[in-house]
């Protein structure tokens, strides 16, 4: 299987996996227990804690270890909204992940306001900027990548206005961790991600937060701030798994190559293919392609059973890629949107992977077209 | 190590870890991506549900996957105080673990009432249906078992009653399941568990639940109960401990003869021992003693060094055994607490382990007696 739908899951990478193995055999005992086999794992938990932190630029005391960027991004909109005067705006992006936006109108409601943006896929930082000094407002947030298109959003700078500002800056960085340099996000007052993004387990991830926040109640784990045993073997995969994705970043961005070379051969082959969000900054793994013709599902099952794998769209909304807040944010068409198709890399897929991939997207669209002027000419 | 910490956590069964390694190395893909190789995890995990519903005797549309019993437990209370009158009450046990108590006393603060309990550590079922009978009851919540006591609580006929008055009635299942027969729980409104107090993987357990119920926004997961990817070879791993453990059910259940064995030898032995919830019908793993003399950490470090992992009580709350429900609900005095240790046991553990269990906890009598003196005689 050649494997392109990295930004929907990753495998486990293979010293992650070993490391889960290990731990799963040695370092099972639940840290909070009184002996010294527990104490090991909770000596251990803690230093995985503060290497991660060390990675992320936030202090260790500020990571808290959940099931995924979903629980992560969910505790954000709740913590802000119980805790302020119910009068400020929550300002997000229109490209944010379900996990954002679904929250963000359970706890503000009616108070939320889009970020402006332009048409290559990224928020206006300058009409942003006036929102921030106009309105009143509690909550930003930003994702760091986007899911579909890969375009890198301005978060940095954003992050620098609010904290200038003292607004609460969330940041869902579930695409960036793992793929772009992460030292940054001190900037942010808390930022998610989940390690099934860079070749880490599933279930897990976290939510760095400066201010005090509770996840779940009932327990003295995390520093009170989310109950439950902490899952030690999982953390030291996760852990894992980024350190070998940032020992080799730079091999990886250098990816970015194959990427586009891949994109030129097939605007070469399929005339009027469209890239999106081509003229931004993007991650170096991502492709989203707007396809002149034919249904998406019809690429995603003809490229499969040439044994590649790519999606639709993000894994969360395939099935249901009208509503994807991308499409509405950047202006495409329910037909247009029927045509996208998403190609995602990550460490595993090399040059001649991308090669082949092209390679495949031609063959498919002459196939797609010799199967609709043979079934055109069946119907004559 | 001789392992007697089990209602703490357990390690990975052999069969469990089997299936999660072949699953992470084959059934990783996202089971929302829209190729083959995600459909068929997609349908792999339909049929995990599937299993593990009809093991639990529910419906399979209403089990959702949760990172544990703490989310699980957490959800209810949300649920049922988000949309009730904000007029009942909360009825629990004062056994509770913290993952139910923080979050009713969160959620429905001053609406609280504790159900009557017996000297055994049992709630009084016929005192609890008066107060069914007489309050304004939102929800009830009572634990399967006692995770420190192991002291089973009449859950199955409090579910009953709340059935025919059509209250909300949840069950903390997390040391029943793996332990004794499940498929009772169709009387609950709802249920939870952790797959790792039954040899499954940490991070890992389920809600199963009558009603709709909302707990991470933002994605079709869970049949939009629940957002973010889907783990399903921890599923896959925990299925199979779950499997494992109902297949021996009966061997495991005749593990309470080795149990009481030890008992009656440390009672034996070491005058004035007292079990808590002997006389009550208890889990067959669990035995919670209240030593005469010596201070439980003390007895705690002296077995761990014969190479015998015990606890000082739940693992939620070790370095703070004076503040657990159970010191409180059994009416121990704080001097009382500090004699506390907890033994619990598994699949794992023999008829031999418990006898040499037995020993160690005589030879360590002896040990900290003869240091008692002889610190006495150098204080003299």
């Amino acid at each position: 299987m050649v494997y392109f739908d990295n930004n929907a899951t990753t495998p486990l990478g293979q010293n992650a996996l070993q490391v889960y193995r290990l731990a799963l055999e040695h370092d099972w005992s639940n840290p909070s227990s009184p002996y010294r086999s527990a104490s090991r794992v909770r000596a251990k938990l803690e230093q995985a804690r503060e290497e991660l932190a060390s990675i992320l630029g936030f202090h260790k005391d500020q990571l808290i270890f959940t099931s995924g960027a979903t629980e992560a991004n969910n505790s954000v909109f709740a913590h802000v909204a119980s805790n302020e005067k119910k009068e400020g705006q929550c300002l997000l992006s229109p490209f944010e992940h379900p996990s954002i936006i679904e929250p963000a109108k359970y706890w503000f409601k009616d108070r939320l306001t889009y970020m402006p943006t332009d048409d290559s896929g990224r928020v206006d930082l300058d009409r942003t900027e006036q929102l921030l000094n106009t309105e009143n407002i509690s909550l930003v947030s930003l994702m760091a990548a986007n899911n579909e298109t890969g375009v890198i959003q301005p978060w940095q700078e954003l992050a620098k206005l609010c904290l200038n500002q003292g607004i609460f800056f969330h940041c869902d960085a579930t695409q960036w961790i793992g793929k772009l340099d992460s030292s940054a996000f001190s900037l942010c007052t808390s930022f998610s991600a989940s390690a099934h993004k860079f070749s880490g387990p599933k279930g897990l991830g976290w939510l760095a937060c400066k201010e005090p926040i509770q996840l779940q109640l009932g327990g003295q784990q995390e520093r009170e701030s989310r109950g439950g045993t902490e899952n030690y073997p999982a953390i030291a995969s996760m852990l894992v798994a980024l350190k070998d994705a940032i020992k080799d970043l730079d091999g990886l961005i250098q990816g970015a190559e194959w990427r586009d070379q891949f994109e030129q051969s097939i605007i070469n082959a399929i005339p009027e293919t469209i890239v999106l969000g081509k003229e931004s900054p993007r991650l170096w793994n991502t492709s989203m392609i707007l396809l002149p013709k034919f249904n998406n599902l019809s690429w995603v099952g003809k490229l499969d059973k040439r044994g590649i794998s790519v999606s639709t769209g993000s894994a969360c909304s395939a099935g249901n890629v009208k509503n994807t807040s991308l499409v509405f944010s950047m202006g495409l068409s329910s037909n247009e949107a029927g045509r996208l198709v998403r190609v995602s890399s990550y460490s595993d897929q090399n040059e001649s992977d991308w090669q082949n991939l092209a390679l495949a997207f031609t063959d498919v669209f002459k196939e797609l077209k010799d199967e609709a002027s043979h079934s055109s000419v069946i119907s004559l």
